[in-house]
Parts: C-alpha cells; structure tokens; sequence
C-alpha cells in the first residue's frame, strides 16, 4: 500500500477503508511507516476528521496491535469505570471496591498524572507497598478473588495507543475526538470488559473546557462502544472546581477512606453514588441506575466497601495498617493553612490553575519523569456559591518546602473570584448519554 | 520557541509572525526540529494555508538559509523565466540567447525532469560536454561574457527548498500554492534576479490542471516577486497538448536549433515570442512587450539568436558541432512511425499519458535517479481541432528497445479522442497577470 496516497486521501478529506486504516495502525506500530509520514497523516486526520466508521475501525487497529485480555474464566460482568480526568477526581477508589462489593467485576486499567490532573495509579501508590505493575496473571487472579483490581497500562495492551499517544503529543494533534475516543476505547475493550461507564468532565479543570466538545466527546465514546457491542453509560460533569475536598496522592486516599466509611458527605459522594450505580445497573445488580445508587449507599452504609477496599489494598501488596488508621500517615514538613483574602460569594474557580497549585506543591508532574512527594497537595474547602469573608480559612497546603508554598499560595489566590451579588452552587451531573 | 506551540499556531488557522517562520525554516534546516514536528506543520500550513505575508516571510527564511548571489557586478537587468513545466516545453533554450542577444542578463537556474515533464538540464546535457554543474565564479563568468547562463540547483542556494520539497513528496503535501510559490520564488530571488517572467501552464500535461488553480498560483508568484520589489509577468498558457512537436532531450534541443534558425513556425515559436518579449521588456530593452516580441522576432531573423545559442554552448564546454549540424547526432536504434487508427478532427489529448509514453521510451525518470537517454523520445505532429484520417502519420516513436515503443503505442492510442464534428484550436496564451 501506498501511504502517500493514504495520507492524501485523507488530507483530501476522503474516508479511509478498514484495509487502509488497518495497514496504516499495524504497519507504524511495526515501526514500517517513518514517524514523519505519521506525523502528516495524524495531522489530516486532525483537521478533517474521522467519521464514526474510521474511529470504529482505527480503534479496532489500535486494539489488534497488542493482546486483549480474556476474563470469560471470571464469572460476573465486567464493568469498569473511565474518567477523563480532573482535579481531585478520586472516584475509581471509591466506586471500585463498592461495585465489587455487589457483584460486580470491576478490571480496572489506569494511569498516571500529567499536568494538572492526578492519576490513579499515583494516588494508589501512596500506599507504602501497594502494587500497581502486576502482570497478567496476578491481574486476574486478583480480580477473581476479591472482584477488583487496578493496575498501569502494560506494554502488551494496545501498544499502538502508546506509540501514537507520543506521537500525537509532539505534534499538537492531541485535542481530536476521534483520536482520544481510539485512544480511550482500545485500551478498555482490549481490557476485556463487558461495560463501561464514562466520566466526561467538562469546566475550567477538564480536558474538554467547553460543553459542546465535552457532549461531542462522550457521544463519540458511546458510538464507539456500541459498535463493539459494549453495554455504556456517560456522563457529562460538572469540572469548574475541585472535585471533593482533597487534591493530592495521599489527601485523596485519604478522602477516598473517609467516604468509604460513610465519613463524610459532599459532591465526591455524590458523583461516586452516580457512577457505581450505573455500573451496578450495568452489570445487571439493579433495576435501574438509581436503584444501583441506592445499593451503593447501602454498601458504604453497612461497611462492605471499606472492608473491599482493604482486601484490595492487601492483595495488591499494599499496607493496611495506614488505611485502617490514616492519621498514621506521615505529614509534609510544611503544612500551612490559606486564609482568604476577600469576602464574598465565591463566583468562580479557575481549576486548571488549582491542579497547578498542587502540582508546584509537589504532587504532580509537569514532565513524564518528575517525581512526585506522596504527601503533597491541597485541602480546598470552598464551592462556587459559598459565601466567605476575610480572614476565612479557605485551603490547607502540604508541602516539603515553603518556597513552594508561596508560590502556590499566589496561584491560589488569582484563580478565585468574588461577587457580592448571590451566586448560585453547580449542578454536578450536567447530562447523561447513552 | 515552542515548537508545538507553533503547529498548534497554524493547527488552528492563525497567522505565524515573521520571527516564528524565520525559526522554523532556520532550526528545520539546521536539523534542530525532527521531520516528524516539521511534516505535521506542513500539514497543517498545507490544510490552513499561508496568508501573503507568511509565504511572503517564507520564501524569505528560505533564500536565508543559503547564499544570495550578487549580481551587481554584471552590468544590464538580470531577467529570467520560470515554467511551471509541462510536455515539449523548451522555450528556455530558446529565449535565454534570443534575450541575451537583445543585451539583457539571464541568470537561469533550472532543473532536472520528474514524471511526465522533462527538465532543462537533461536537455542541455544531451549536447556532448554540455556543462551545467558550473561553480558560482564561472556562473558569473559565463553570464557577464555572453550575458547568458544555464545550469542547476547549487547546494548553496535556498537548502531549506531541497530539505523541504523531500519532505512535502512523501507527505503528501506538494500541491500547496503557498508552498510551491515559496520553493519557486526562493530560488529565482537568490540567483540576483531583477525581473522575472513566469509561465505557469495548466491543462491535462501541467502540473495545475485546472485554470482555476494556475490562475491562483500565478497571482500568488506575482504576489510575492513584487513583495522582494522585483518586476514580474506571469502568462497562463496552454498545457492540454504538447509545446511544439518534439518531446524527449534531443530532440527538443533539435527543435529548439530549427526555432534559432527560424526554420519552423509553430505553437512553440509563438509562446518563445512572448516570453522572450516580455524578458525584453522587464529588462527596458523595448518599451512594449509587443515590441519585445517584434525584435526577438528580428533577432531570430538575423541570425543572432542562433549565434548566441552556439556562444552559450561553446562557452558551457558543449560540442557546437551537433548544433550547427544537428543531423549529425546519432539516431535511437529504432525509430517508428505511428499512425492514426482514427479519422476525425483531434478533440482532446490526454497530455500527461503523452508525457508518460516519452517517459516510457526512455526520455524520462519515473524516480529520482533513473538514467535517461538523451536520443529517446516522440515527435508528435498534431493539434486539437486537426482533421486527421485513419492511416495518417500522427508520431514518430525514438527509442532503444522494440518492447517500449510498443508499450508507449499503447498510450498514445488511448490518450486520443476524436470528433466526427469540427473542433476549435486551442488559444496559446489564456492569460496575463502582472
């Protein structure tokens, strides 16, 4: 095949047939195609698109460059959960174990922390001894014991994605839906599930700052999911603030636990109730999504979830002492309360600039080697509508140095914005697709 | 600077500012940004476009990626002409002495034949010891004593166009006016041009087939010519049939001797009249280009155009025996006639299939280093709205093997169409734009 002529028609804005979409995936993954003529197809399709057969297809390619995962030893729907990141989005953590806890089988593949966004794996490796890079086997034998796991992306799963990803990434083509959705749904479906329910953030801390794409996004993801014949659920959420209170690897387990025992009530909760019902209600456990809700809160209620979240932790290697007792986690050298320095209702949150606040503080990466401090991060308190005054503690800040801290403390302070007029609390669920 | 910021720049349709169209083309050249980042650029200037002012600053950074050769020192305008290329075009070995002997410079830099179309070079080389490979001081040296000079691309001149152009051949993105009139006008502009006169062919053997993009493209070339403050007439000519009638090294040279002598008086003579008269005229040696042309005409009728064919020869190091008998070159091993299997008046010519046959004999590369045989080749006598009866001689086929000729047969037939109606001929010149 000609892959001039493949990348010309697309740049003409022609559909590609699978035998060409197919050839283009397999053959750049065999390192036959030079990164150079990759780099002008990825920038074609780009600007003039995939439609929902090439997304379908393109996915398939990604997905057939590795191994998929076969879990029909495992009784039970597999159903897993995926977010498109935001800032102190922590809910795998919670609604892994509470699914698991009602039949569901929850095979969880999760990543790391880029930017503003933290990453699942990074806030589960807070825990001293917890085991994130298992291989295969311990995968499901993981799964078939206690219903759960979470793992890292492993070099066998849909390497394409891998490969492209970096790619994509060098060459300012990564804000395509049709390109994330391949990206997405490859690594999932290789995963073996049966599910998927989708968390599509939208707001100043989303990938996806603007409803519209968000909406275009999580149509495309579902479309994608039906032609595999995966049962699916999306949801659009609110990401203009934090989610939950606690931003940062340990402050997130550490939130995570304290819903986990029905510790604490706010919009983490809520959202976690929201997507472990619909993965309930997927994996036929329910009637319907709100029933599967209710279920879960049943689950948080009667300690099944925290009692599934130490079975977790422990069969993946981590160490149970500190989830039991989480106040015996280390503290940052520095830990420094923010006092608000205006008064008002809280009108609006510039969230991207709260991820980078914790991520100054140490608890994120801004390149993919950085190292990370476990303890780092942001307790936040306020959401839009809170009216607060001066003087107001409005944040705590973990970290290992001040300077840091400093820094952080201005970001913080430009990214709020008062008014004096009422203004009115967010919606968390903006809109569901399936 | 950010190079993906910069793909992203152009991504998104916005205007690159001077100083980041300086750094691509410099850091590109300089091996400073991979040919991945460089090749999704070009994608997305191929799909977003350029505006004026970025081909303008293009063209720019890419003639100051090399030497500029000043002229200064050689007295007289410095005129040259620029072909888009097309099938049987040649008028450059015939109006560079017909300017020169009319006391204009002509500093012409040309190039070798790809594809269907043959190049300057490869003509001129057919002349036994023919030189084209001269260095810089003999180019000026060449120029000031006969005010005549042909030879090819020097690695000295605009690097960034060859480093580029590679690029834009295996991704898809040659068919870029902004990027062809950056390749084209940075190379004319380095070679100490004053004025420049600009044929751009269109039809079925041209590089832009429609009339729509040729006119496009030369606005585009004037554009940016006046934008160096150099004079500029670009001509949209006729590219549906052959220019003259022979086509293939030779035998283009040996046509071109004919028009020196005003031995022949055909399609080709008249577009040699044009161009050489509007060369006269850029270089203030008439106050017209119609009376340009009339003294090109003269200079042909007096015998000084041939003269100085012979003198630029001569002084290039070419064997001017074949030119003042060109009947001494030695003949292919075969030569055959082909005639017509049609009667009917000549409708229309697939041109590029004539191109290709020419090719087929031996006239021309398919790839970069494909051997050429300078004695291969097609005479080709009609013309759309000929009346042509079954039997009638339409070709004469030149060529070392027996096999090829009837391979190149086959096209011939097929690029042909007739009509039991009359046809109209074909107007020459379609256009001026200055």
């Amino acid at each position: 095949m000609n892959i001039v002529e493949l990348i010309r028609k697309k740049r003409n804005g022609n559909e590609l047939a699978h035998h060409e979409i197919n050839y283009l995936i397999s053959a750049y993954t065999k390192n036959k195609i030079p990164d150079y003529q990759f780099a002008a197809f990825l920038m074609a399709a780009f600007l003039k698109g995939l439609n929902k057969e090439e997304t379908s297809c393109l996915t398939e390619s990604m997905i057939n460059s590795g191994k998929t995962i076969n879990l029909s030893s495992i009784k039970g729907a597999k159903i897993d959960k995926h977010s498109t990141g935001g800032v102190g989005d922590k809910t795998s953590l919670i609604i892994a174990p509470i699914a698991a806890a009602a039949g569901i089988k929850v095979p969880m593949i999760s990543g790391r922390g880029l930017g503003h966004t933290g990453g699942t794996l990074d806030k589960l490796e807070s825990i001293p001894g917890f085991k994130t890079d298992l291989n295969l086997t311990e995968y499901k034998s993981v799964l078939k014991k206690c219903g759960a796991v979470l793992i890292g992306q492993t070099k066998d799963i849909a390497p394409a994605d891998k490969l492209i990803y970096s790619l994509r990434d060098v060459t300012a083509t990564v804000e395509s839906i049709p390109l994330i959705t391949a990206s997405i749904m490859s690594k999932k479906i290789a995963e073996g599930i049966d599910g998927l329910v989708l968390d599509v953030k939208t707001g100043s801390g989303a990938f996806m700052q603007k409803m519209n794409d968000a909406v275009l996004l999580a149509n495309t993801l579902v479309n994608i999911a039906k032609s595999f014949n995966k049962k699916v659920i999306a949801y659009i959420t609110e990401m203009n603030q934090p989610l939950g209170n606690y931003i940062g690897n340990w402050l997130e387990v550490f939130e995570s636990i304290k819903i986990l025992k029905g510790e604490i009530k706010n919009d983490l909760l809520e959202l976690s109730l929201v997507l472990a019902g619909a993965m309930i209600f997927l994996g036929n456990k329910s009637s319907s999504i709100e029933e599967g809700s209710q279920l879960a809160q049943e689950i948080i209620a009667n300690g099944k979830a925290f009692d599934k979240f130490l079975e977790i932790v422990k069969l993946q290697n981590g160490d149970t002492a500190y989830i039991k007792n989480p106040n015996k986690y280390p503290k940052s050298k520095f830990v420094q309360e923010i006092k608000s320095k205006e008064s008002g209702y809280l009108k609006q949150i510039n969230n991207y600039e709260i991820g980078m606040a914790s991520v100054i503080l140490g608890a994120g990466r801004t390149k993919i080697d950085d190292k990370i401090d476990p303890k780092a991060g942001i307790i936040f308190y306020p959401k839009i509508g809170d009216k607060i005054t001066k003087g107001d503690i409005i944040a705590e800040f973990h970290s290992s140095s001040k300077e840091k801290i400093n820094e952080a403390e201005e970001k913080i302070y430009s990214s709020l914005k008062f008014s004096g007029q009422k203004v009115k609390k967010l919606k968390l669920v903006k809109k569901i697709i399936n």
